[in-house]
C-alpha cells in the first residue's frame, strides 16, 4: 500500500527485551518497503535500510550490508515517495531540523517519513551490543552503547515521526538513525549539525502494525511497561 | 489481509473531539471486513457490524440498519474467522467472562476479535447524542450519554481486545458492542452477565491504523492529550 508504514513489534515490547529476531529481512523488504530503520536478530546493532538494502551498524562502529536471511526484532520501513522538500542552506542543529519539520509537516497527528540527503557538521551516533539470553531490558543493554562522532561528514539521515499518543509503540516524536555515503559511519542518531542538504518527508496514510505471533517468548510474556516512557527517552 | 484488525481514526483522538465522518461505511465495509464497533458522524450514537451489515443504536435506545454513505468517525472491523470457542452454560459477571478470555487467548500482548452469541441474563448498555459543532470533548459528551438495561435478552456481543500498550490509540483491554437479535436493544456494553452462549476469539496479527488526512480538523488540530488515560476510562 502506498504510504504505509509497516512495523514488525513494537518498542514497547523491545524495551520488554524481546530481542528474539522474529522477521526475516527478505520478508520485510518488498517492493514498497525500501526505507526504515531497526536492529537485528539479538539487538545485534543498528538497522538502517537505504533505496531498498539493509545495513548494520555494529557496536565496534563498523558497517557491513546484512544477509537478508537475518531476522529483525524490530524493524519500521515504509516505501519513500517524496511529498514536500526544502534545501537547506544555513546550519542546523538537530533540535532546529525537528522544529522546522513539525511545521513543514501536514500534521504532527500522523505518523511521517523524513529523508535527509546532506553534508553534516557533526553527527553523533550510537550502537548496542547483541545481547545474550536471558534478554535484560532494553534501559539497560542501552547502558553499555558506544557513541561515534564525527565531523563534516556526507550521507543520508533516515526514520520516522511518530505522533504522541502512538508514543509507547514507536519512539515519539522523532526516530533516525544514519549511514555515511562511504559506508564507514552511522548508527542511531543522538544529534547532529547540519550543514546543508536536502530534507524530504511525507504523510503516512497508514500505520501497519504487525505482531510477531509465532514467537512464543512475545506472545506469552508478560511484559514489564513501568516507566516506559521514561526508559524510551533514556534508552532512545 | 487476513486477521487484520482495521481501525480508521483512534480512541485518542476520538476522546479529544474528533467527530467529523471521515470515512464512508462503504469504504470500510469489505469482504474482509465484515465485524466491527465505531461510532458515527457527530458521534450520532453507538456502531455495531455483524455480518457485513451496520446498525446504529441511537441515544432513544432505538436499533436502525444505517445507510452504508454514512460516515464514520472512529470505527475498528475485522473478517471474523472462529480460531477458539467455548461453550458457556454456567452464568458469568463481565468481569468473570473476561477473565476467562484473557486467560484462553493466544496472548494479551496482540489485539483479539471477541464475539458471542448468547442469552445475558442482563445486559446494560449506552449511547451518546449526535453532537454540534464546536464538539465537545468526548469525556465531556458522555455526561449526557443514556443508559439501557434489559433483563434475558439473547443477542450478539462483539469486539476487540487492546493489549495494554496501545491503551491511548483504542479502549484499553476490552470494547465490546451488543446488539439484540430482535434488533431492538443494544450499545456500547457498561456490564451484563452472561446466561449462557458460545464465545468466540480470533488473533490479530496485523492492526491496519488508517488515519483521516483528507480532514483539515483532524490534520491540524492541537489534541488535548491530558488525562487521556483517566477520561477513557471515565467515558468509555
Amino acid at each position: 500500500m502506498k504510504d504505509t508504514l509497516f512495523q514488525h513489534s513494537t518498542i514497547g515490547a523491545l524495551m520488554g527485551g524481546m530481542f528474539d529476531g522474529t522477521l526475516a529481512l527478505n520478508e520485510v523488504l518488498t517492493t514498497n518497503r525500501t526505507m526504515g530503520i531497526g536492529t537485528l536478530d539479538g539487538l545485534n546493532g543498528e538497522l538502517i535500510i537505504v533505496d531498498g538494502t539493509p545495513f548494520q551498524v555494529k557496536v565496534d562502529g563498523t558497517v557491513h550490508e546484512v544477509d537478508k536471511r537475518t531476522k529483525t526484532p524490530y524493524v519500521a520501513v515504509t516505501n519513500f515517495e517524496k511529498e514536500g522538500e526544502v534545501a537547506v542552506t544555513e546550519t542546523l542543529s538537530s533540535n532546529q531540523f525537528k522544529e522546522k519539520l513539525k511545521q513543514a509537516f501536514s500534521s504532527v497527528n500522523t505518523f511521517q517519513a523524513v529523508k535527509v540527503k546532506g553534508t553534516f557538521q557533526k553527527m553523533h551516533c550510537r550502537s548496542v551490543e547483541k545481547q545474550e539470553k536471558p534478554y535484560p531490558r532494553l534501559v539497560d543493554a542501552a547502558k553499555d552503547q558506544v557513541e561515534f562522532t564525527r565531523e563534516t561528514v556526507e550521507g543520508v539521515l533516515l526514520g520516522f515521526y511518530t505522533p504522541e499518543i502512538f508514543g509507547s509503540i514507536a519512539v515519539p516524536e522523532f526516530h533516525l538513525h544514519f549511514l555515511s555515503d562511504e559506508h564507514d559511519f552511522g548508527g542511531h542518531v543522538l544529534d547532529f549539525t547540519l550543514e546543508k542538504g536536502r530534507v524530504e518527508w511525507q504523510t503516512m496514510e497508514t500505520l501497519e502494525q504487525h505482531f510477531p505471533i509465532k514467537n512464543n517468548d512475545f506472545m506469552e510474556a508478560t511484559i514489564d511497561y513501568e516507566n516506559l516512557a521514561e526508559d524510551i527517552e533514556e534508552a532512545e
